[in-house]
């Protein structure tokens, strides 16, 4: 089903200019050299593909779970959407993702200043490692409370355990592209510390609370998504307009060939979109209701 | 990949007579009328279908992950196996399963009297609610991990997961012939508690001595399954040499369709024996060694 791709180094692409100063380099990695020529500098220093935290040697990606494969009309369809809070439980979560979103883009300095690759790329990778967590934390939940209360799980978990895989595929193709300091690192270790413990207790106090909460933080990943292609658009992200897929993501997605950078950010809003509708759907449903997605769909 | 199957209950098939007064009846749910029409009367009382805990209504086990589908030649040629403990760990490890098997043998009263079918259910079942908590602890344990040090995870969170939902589909199998006890039930949720919470732990301290205890563990277990099958031979499972297989057990495994009881034990102990193979082989690898072992494989 996947293909192993040899993936081409820095290196094997020819001699590099070693001019670069801005740390940015370790972005630039996978900048075909073709496109841009003017930009062949940044591939080099601080982004060895040796240093990356996150080396594909054409491997990553060949054991996933099924999930949706979205053809160009599906990611070009994506639009924001709401769903009105309608019960108590609905508008706290809606409150709490609202509250997170603002303190998130106040304390991040993401509302402040230009936004660039860099800029995006923290963000991305940061808001990844969240997004994780709570697909893992319901699966486990519930296998647990099937195993324990000796009752079937009605085919939720596949789901469960498909986003939380297809959120971490977010964050290892972000860290294809970047290798974060280590203020960032440990930014993101108390974030899990933080959202491990709490999430984990409302999944047992109230799944449909959580299911919710989800569907609302996934709200927001499309808004962020689609801000992030229309900065592609309005031609603030030169470097990335210029920049193929990562190989990770051209075959995890199954792109074409010739992807390029914004054809992962569209298919990584597909994901986000798929996930929103999900999780409101499943928050509408009493955790012994049959789960209506299939695997990979 | 999976057939939908129209589960037969006792009212269907014709009417049942109704004398059981010794709370066996829910064992034989799935008796096929054909086998010892002398043990018809069994088919009622307790056991009616609507009341199992986990009610088939032939769509249990319809999302699995991919998992082995054994021969019949596979399964007969399953042996009881050890691998010498070499390092400290992995005695220690071997300590601690030889230390908790003889206090569960003892403490369950398995020892002691004549080994029923019940009191083989019994012990499946509660012992199933235990296996299924390594694969998924330690799939969380790996997919925290990755996210929080925005690292890969080399292949392994799969096969975890696909151990933790193959023990969890053991014990919905059982469970299609057995309703437990309060008392039961208690015992379970206690066990959960405690095996979750020590095992979480000594994942995040020594993945190699967690996998090399699961190594042990499931060496025991295919002990205990050749045990039941040597029970069957010697005619101690008269219920159980006559009974089919449960529908999920014929879904789940791929069996033939007038499957028994004997070829569903025959496929789980298959099972255990590939998880003491895979756990051992995990335990010998550096937790950022790839992982071996494919999908389903
Ligand atoms: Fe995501
Ligand atoms: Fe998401
Ligand atoms: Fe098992
Ligand atoms: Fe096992």
């Amino acid at each position: 089903k996947h293909v192993t791709e040899k993936v081409s180094t820095p290196t094997e692409k020819g001699a590099v200019t070693g001019k670069d100063a801005r740390g940015t380099a370790n972005l630039l990695n996978v900048l075909h050299p073709d496109h841009r020529p003017d930009l062949a500098h940044f591939r080099t220093g601080l982004g060895k593909p040796d240093d990356m935290d996150v080396k594909d040697d054409g491997t990553m990606g060949q054991h996933t779970l099924p999930h949706p494969i979205w053809t160009e009309e599906e990611v070009n369809k994506v639009v924001i959407t709401h769903t009105p809070p309608q019960t108590f439980t609905d508008k706290l979560a809606y409150g709490t993702v609202k509250f997170m979103r603002w303190n998130f883009d106040l304390f991040s300095g993401f509302k402040y200043g230009k936004r660039t690759e860099r800029k995006w790329l923290q963000r991305i990778i940061f808001l990844e490692t969240v997004a994780g967590v709570p697909g893992m934390v319901a699966a486990m939940t519930r296998h647990l409370h099937s195993l324990r209360r000796l009752k079937r799980d009605h085919g939720w978990i596949h789901t469960l355990l498909e986003e939380a895989e297809n959120e971490r595929m977010h964050l290892m193709t972000a860290l294809q592209l970047k290798q974060p300091s280590a203020v960032f690192r440990g930014c993101v270790i108390f974030a899990q510390g933080t959202f491990v413990t709490l999430f984990s207790a409302a999944y047992l106090l109230n799944p449909k609370f959580c299911h919710r909460f989800v569907g609302y933080l996934e709200e927001e990943a499309v808004k962020t998504y689609t801000k992030c292609l229309e900065d592609f658009d309005s031609g603030r992200l030169p470097l990335w307009s210029n920049m193929e897929a990562p190989p990770l993501a051209k075959r995890y997605w199954s792109l074409p060939h010739d992807a390029m950078m914004r054809d992962v950010i569209l298919a990584i809003r597909a994901d986000e979109a798929h996930h929103r509708l999900v999780n409101h759907t499943l928050s509408d449903l009493d955790k012994d209701d049959p789960n209506p997605f299939q695997p990979g769909k």
